[in-house]
């Protein structure tokens, strides 16, 4: 049996579709970010990073290297078990009490990634409730339809964003059998974001659960970075609020909220939470100085959202095919892979610029684009330099520009 | 449609089995290790862990510790990315090299835990070799099993580290047909340890891959730490060897290594890898000091042996019923849920001893036990003072004594 040309031959597949992936070697600068290192053959070079998910800087905010240090230094390295056989560090605690406090809950669990909060959550949620149907927003992360697909049970899709839609597929189910509506607040390849309430309507007009993604929101929205439901007041009406650490907080783990029992239930039936070695105390402790400095620091989410702003003018004035957005994530539209990934990295190599081409299944086949993700510490004169090298790229290979 | 009587519901049979799991609040102290503070109400108390799989007390190691603190310095606390997008780091690419390097192969991969390892792993690989039959060892661990579930293809399952029974169930197979034989070098809840040239002889015989799960041998076994397949020089004999950084290393995360091929794959088709957050660069920095470290100390493995073997005899003595164990695991036989709960209580409360009940489901009903992991930092003393709380609570329970 020749295994390997299987593995070959699955691996030439991606690569003549031009979305096989090189990973960018990279050095960030605690002190200088979005300033990094980059990694290449026979030495490095100084790049402006413009696609990190560190949207606020706060893996590198002195509160958070200060809190991790204190960890390392008072506990060590790594928890030593799962949650269950000597892995529970009293920062677990400390933080899962500050997470459920920060989104109005009962109780909060924590995960070791975002990715595995939503699996771990929505197949937990399908095998306990006899029945469910899991009614997802079509454009949900894979992360919640790993979650769905594992738990086996009725999944129904409704159309992005579009609660007519939602109700439709809601009214079509039977009325007396258990439902969850899941859905994200801010879409992370677009910048859109669902309107809560709206959303919450239909759910409760048919006796549906809610379950809420919220990981590129918290930390940036709201007035103690408790994401869009709290912006939009809408976090009690929410059953689950899910949410990492590894985004806005700058760490990395992920998280969900809700009612005691519901955290219990997850706690004691999810395989994937069960038999992890829990998150390493000094992320537990950095990602709780993280989530206490963003309570109290709101100047950072209005000069984020200001950066953002500007970006989204400067793009536009060049006429440069900004794709709407309504947050803090800029995508400017390409609309073929090998393009997309040829022109990062021009800009990459030629222009310092480090942006990663947005390719399926990231993003649906022929929406291929550059993401921008200006932080407060993307300045003026880097947005300047960005928009130039974007223009001289887009001259060099014709692309189409901004209607 | 009242959802929480269904999650009160199922709460209420785990706790009527005697199997709800309540976390004990840990703090770690570093440079004290196994000692420890068990926070409770109004207070804390200091209890000996006997329960971690921080085998060899590398969460504390100078180090360790030492690297962890310079890359929180250097790049800050957290990636700010997927491997893909942003997230890779040097320190990721280092370590990967390590890794591989400590296997003998030709590259490895990265995940945020051993459970993420196997899932992608073995999931990605059903998808990806068509009509694949994973023929997998009856105590595999929950993480192999939901792999080889998620990738929706044939499964068989064969006898316990049993040689005759797996060429039986491969005999069954269609000849032609891509085929892999899961299993693990040491299972961590018996502590025996898998006959790895014999299981790859009958592997090699039916033209199977193989895939070894060595999360609970990786840095104790084999000259530079590298497992029972090190130990046992069949490394070169396994197509992909998986491996944890949470157990022996001390720290957080799991990984592959194998051919370019079999990594490429993974790296390129797996959803759980794909959309993470990559692990922390400081983490990945404590793992590289880690591995490093302990490819060149022989003699904390040497002590961790005699530790082990010492535990063992002194239970033996005292007329306790240790299971049957090759390894450094010290498995002690209760077999009643409840029971098993009371008892670890009992230790923990009266006598300062901190060792979880293994219950199910990570254990089958029946064979509940005390599971002891003995460091190479556990004295005489704690030996001594655990054997005779133990003598205390067998007496006062009335439980068999071994034959």
């Amino acid at each position: 049996m020749d295994y390997d040309s299987y593995f070959s031959q699955a691996l030439e597949q991606v690569k003549s579709e031009g979305r096989y992936r090189v990973f960018a070697d990279i050095s960030r600068r605690r002190g200088e970010f979005p300033r990094a290192w980059h990694h290449v053959q026979g030495g490095q070079r100084e790049v402006t990073v413009w696609c990190s998910n560190d949207y606020l800087g706060m893996g590198q905010n002195p509160a958070v290297v200060k809190a991790m240090e204190k960890a390392l230094h008072d506990v060590g390295a790594g928890s030593g078990g799962t949650r269950n056989i000597s892995g529970t560090n009293h920062y677990h605690t400390l933080l899962e009490s500050e997470l459920a406090g920060l989104h109005g809950k009962e109780a909060a669990l924590l995960f070791t990634s975002g990715y595995i909060s939503n699996e771990a959550t929505l197949s937990t949620l399908a095998k306990v409730l006899p029945g469910v149907t899991i009614v997802s927003d079509e454009l949900n992360h894979a992360s919640m339809i790993a979650g769905i697909r594992h738990g086996g049970g009725p999944k129904k899709i409704f159309k992005h964003n579009d609660v007519a839609h939602l109700d439709a597929v809601l009214s079509a189910l039977d009325p007396d059998a258990p439902k969850i509506v899941a859905f994200e607040s801010v879409y992370s390849m677009d910048g859109d974001i669902a309107p809560l309430h709206d959303i919450c309507d239909v759910a409760q007009k048919h006796g549906a659960m809610t379950y809420l993604d919220e990981v590129h929101a918290v930390g940036m929205y709201g007035d103690t970075g408790g994401g869009v439901s709290e912006r939009d007041q809408a976090a009690e009406r929410i059953d689950i609020i899910e949410g990492t650490l590894a985004k806005a907080f700058g760490i990395m783990g992920g998280y969900i909220t809700g009612n005691e029992n519901i955290i219990d239930v997850v706690r004691s039936f999810a395989p994937s939470f069960i038999f992890t070695t829990s998150l390493s105390p000094v992320l537990a402790a950095g990602a709780l100085a993280s989530v206490r400095y963003l309570k109290q620091n709101q100047e950072l989410r209005d000069c984020h959202q200001e950066r953002a702003a500007r970006l989204k003018t400067l793009l536009g004035e060049a006429g440069l095919p900004v794709m709407p957005s309504v947050s803090h994530i800029v995508p400017v539209f390409v609309g073929n892979a090998a393009l997309c990934k040829q022109i990062s990295d021009e800009l990459l190599y030629d222009h310092g610029i480090y942006v990663q081409p947005i390719n399926y299944p990231t993003v649906p086949r022929g929406t291929e684009r550059l993401r921008f993700t200006p932080t407060p510490l993307h300045s003026d004169q880097m947005m300047a330099q960005l928009v130039q090298a974007l223009d001289k790229v887009w001259i060099k290979y014709q692309l189409e520009r901004a209607a």
